[in-house]
């Protein structure tokens, strides 16, 4: 198979490429060794992270991925239970790693289809009697918003505040995985500190659809950070002249609003998507930067339907049980967007 | 409020008290220091417990929680996942001990009715990509019969067939928690070997309707039980002079079919009950020697039904959500479940 | 090779056997489920056992390595280091069980000749910069008394108030390994309670010279032991009729001072060893139940020496390097010792 | 304290500042999602990497603490032991990750003068009897060239032969952490890869004395090096657009001779400062980029020794008892070592 002249990767926003402006930043950065804190350009996006976000103090990461990790470590003690959402990305795309480097222990809830969890499920990873030894007991709530794998859902502030008082007042922690929380800020049109402040903790990635080529951040409290910092050490996420990425990070964060033109470019997606018979298209209102569809034609396998988009450059994801997902960001534009239309109309006509 | 005349323990069969048989075989046991492999009485019991469950091997625990923690660690290697029942024993009373000792990330799946595992359910534990570092990646699979927290439940022959291949074909190890396997063995009227045949290793316990004042078996190859005999000692249930226990566990399992009157006396339980109209009894067919039922009626709370009960001397367990456990063992008589019978109808009558 | 006619179990006091007493303790025991907490025995144990060592409470556990491992888990969190002798008992012979379950990062600081540890080389396990995130942080130091490894060493008194003066000075907690504390004591003509009062917490074994078939004590204040027994359940230490060990245990403690025996005895044989002079006798005062020795004659190698005595029913240990340990205990008559000393002579002559 | 006009800064390597070569290939260099391992930058560097090191494959890393802990994870089962050097940078430096992460069990051996662990030492880890439950066993030695803290040291290959040959001999996988192998391949006059090949696994660093911002490699099989890298994405070391921070380890791993100018300059450093008599110089021949040094007169503490040179923008590090550690690098030219020696110099002359 011949390579397509033409790509639109709708794969994930972790795709996007650094912007012109953040390759200059990070040319021109100062720079020292952060293993030392001494890297003024990632004091300068620690700071810049912590008071966008609302929080006390921050840590730059190398990934989401130690980021919540690293949160969960520092909220749980060993032998903890930290609940999430059984179809997190926590629970479903981070290796276990709280249980293997944390001796924590997952409680995943169901995530109903508008990427909540209902109260009764968490209450019950209570035990009714905490003093019997024979159970572990939660310390941590882990929220995720927007909810990705239930369709890039944004949750409901009146659910926010509900479950973050339930937890509050049963003595759970809330950490909040924010990957894409400036998407979801947007797309319910209040800051990101807004949503920050319902929890303890955030995580959030500079990398996604905010475009930075590698980084996220943690932040909370003082101590909470100065916890994380010691973890990030340990599991090895201690980087030099951390700088270089920083500089990118700092332009990415300045430049959020950007954001809102993927949700149009999303948006334009999922109509043109959903005036096909073929195809059934999950709405989302308001959307972020993502659209979920199936083939909904015996007509067309999945895999081969993906395949065929792929050989004419245009790349999308399969995310299970034949359920695909298109992401847009910054490295499509509104005529990709044209361009993918055409190929998977003319895939499903083929089809026919 | 005095103490009863009389006690009519339901809790769990783990209260049950040695016999005066196992008391004198305590008594005269030859003993030596396990810690050496020395002492016969043990050794004695483990190659007994070896044959009766069809096992190359067996080794004595101090508790059925340190069997099953030593056969996770020893099946699984850490950031492996363990897919298990949501409603089993391991789950939800094992203190999240896998995690803490093992790195081990448990994948909870919902227990059906009958106690099964939707096999689908434990498919969805597969990811697509095995090959994707972002997942946790299945290794065991835990099976628990009788299933204590879904009725007691004896696992059908035709399901345990049908999930052990799916395990196999898959690449699962299967562990047993049979716990109460003789119970099963004898209500499914087929040797405990067979039940346990299916599994790749299996922990039993000595200490609940068998009636041994402590222990518990895991049995497997030869390579697997080495492997537990070096975990347990790690663990700390590597103890000395053990044929005092083990003497007791001999004539445990040497009586082992005695759990047939268990049974009885619970189905005369279940049928006193099921006979007063203010109790919802769950009818098990066939069952072991456990009845589960819930006061049915808003005159009577549970707690004050339970406490009202335990004045008398009639001692049962809350589950969880009100539902109610009765379980018989070798220190209920006919009598005592009479007594009991009426103690409960007597509460009830005073409540109309 | 037949077996001996005679036996002298010299190799530890671990093969001490129960007493008649004790097991006649057991039978009548009022036994009740201690996984609930309601075995009178055990709990009469754990209550004797606190008041006995000075400490607030008391958790029974099924060995010493449990004890320790539960303590080590209770007072460090994940990450922190705990300083112990490299030639401590939790060192050898635990298994590494404190960094496998509980993430704890041994440090071990040589332990000199008479058993202690140098003051500077503990210090020098903290780093100038605890703020620097490269650093585990000792967070806990175990003691051994009387140190094994070393000979059966009892630490001065002197060395325990400057030791552990230094510990908390530096925000050490300090948990002691007296497995062997009573002969501690006895050699040191103080009560064991003492010796205990410079540790935060103590473990004791009742199947060591105390004779027990099975246990040991960890004891501290109440929220420590608390912490211990949710442990204890998740390693898989909860005992259900647990009691038929404890009475033993009790019988054990109250006969503590029996011990003086077994350091005649161990002196009677250090003596004998001592007068040939084919032998290198470590002579320690004042001593407990253990005499080291080696064979310092080229005429015979080591483990032919330890065969020749095993051949006449004289079972010696060789810890490593050739250096050879006997141990007296309840199971050692004078007799014995006579007969041990005569066996040992005559191999000797046989080699001349 | 105003700033001083002029900064040498021998505290460490690990303050290189990327080149402008550096600069522009990551401004150019073509960019994937290295999480789903279409990172053609990353994918160049981790081939030249294996190529240069002579190993089958290798892994970018952001640190090296995460390659080494990732190295031995993979290497150890949980509650093996890893043998290293007392004095190591993975036993010292590295937060005890290996325990926590990986239920590891360290243990640290002396490091002799000249860097080496003494063979006896290393045999002195394996029990007796393997195959008794009490021990944890050595499963991978970790081997550290040159050797840091003993004063950069290059590990004499007679050494590196026979402890290697003693490894193999014993079951022992050997991991070198090669953090500045290219420093002791240039001073050894061999290849590095002929260092690396001694060992299963290495890792080194691109962030020290070559210059780059950010990132280490670790390299071996191509089955050890894909389990290596399920363990960084566990850890939170995956990162997205890597190419950026590969492009510049491309440069600097080619200009990787150049670290011969840095031994130039610690030569003259060490001459300079051998030179004056209040100073305690540690020659090593052949050395690397570091000069270990005290202050040999009572008139001058270290530590306000540190402070006077560092108000003069002279940097060095103590790194415990006193001893001080000027290492050389890119950013200190043959001008900065004659203004440190003056700045020096002119510090003790004062104290006089
Ligand atoms: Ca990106
Ligand atoms: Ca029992
Ligand atoms: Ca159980
Ligand atoms: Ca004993
Ligand atoms: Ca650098
Ligand atoms: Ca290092």
């Amino acid at each position: 198979m011949s390579s397509p002249e033409r790509r639109v990767e709708l794969r994930s926003d972790t795709f996007t490429l650094p912007s012109r402006e953040m390759l200059e930043a990070m040319v021109v950065a100062e720079l020292g060794d952060d293993g030392y804190g001494e890297d003024p350009t990632v004091n300068e996006l620690e700071a810049m992270a912590a008071h966008v976000i609302g929080k006390d103090a921050a840590c730059f990461m190398p990934s989401g991925t130690m980021g919540n990790l690293s949160a969960i470590m520092t909220h749980c003690p060993r032998g903890a239970k930290v609940i999430m959402g059984a179809e997190s990305d926590i629970y479903l795309y981070e290796a276990g790693g709280a249980s293997v480097c944390g001796g924590v222990v997952y409680h995943p809830v169901p995530n109903r289809a508008d990427g909540t969890m209902d109260l009764g499920l968490i209450a019950a990873a209570f035990p009714a009697s905490p003093g019997d030894p024979q159970y572990a007991l939660p310390a941590l709530l882990c929220l995720e918003n927007p909810q990705n794998h239930r369709g890039g859902k944004v949750l409901p502030a009146s659910y926010l505040r509900e479950v973050t008082t339930f937890a509050r007042e049963n003595g759970l922690t809330v950490h909040l995985d924010g990957s894409r929380i400036f998407n979801a800020a947007l797309s319910a049109r209040v800051p990101a500190a807004q949503l920050a402040g319902y929890a303890d903790s955030v995580m959030f990635c500079l990398s996604k659809g905010l475009g930075a080529p590698v980084g996220s951040i943690v932040a909370g409290t003082a101590a909470f950070v100065r916890d994380v910092r010691r973890l990030r050490k340990m599991l090895g996420g201690g980087m030099r002249q951390a700088g270089v990425l920083a500089a990118a990070g700092i332009v990415a964060l300045a430049n959020r609003d950007r954001l809102a033109d993927d949700h149009v470019s999303a948006r334009r997606l999922a109509d043109g998507l959903a005036a096909m018979s073929e195809l059934a298209v999950e709405r989302v209102e308001p959307g972020i930067n993502m659209v979920f569809f199936r083939v909904a034609t015996s007509e067309l396998d999945t895999h081969a339907f993906i395949a065929a988009a792929q050989a004419r450059g245009v790349r999308l994801a399969e995310l299970g049980h034949n359920r695909i997902r298109a992401v847009t960001h910054n490295g499509v534009t509104a005529d990709d967007i044209g361009y993918a239309l055409d190929v998977i109309g003319s895939i499903l006509a083929d089809a026919r």
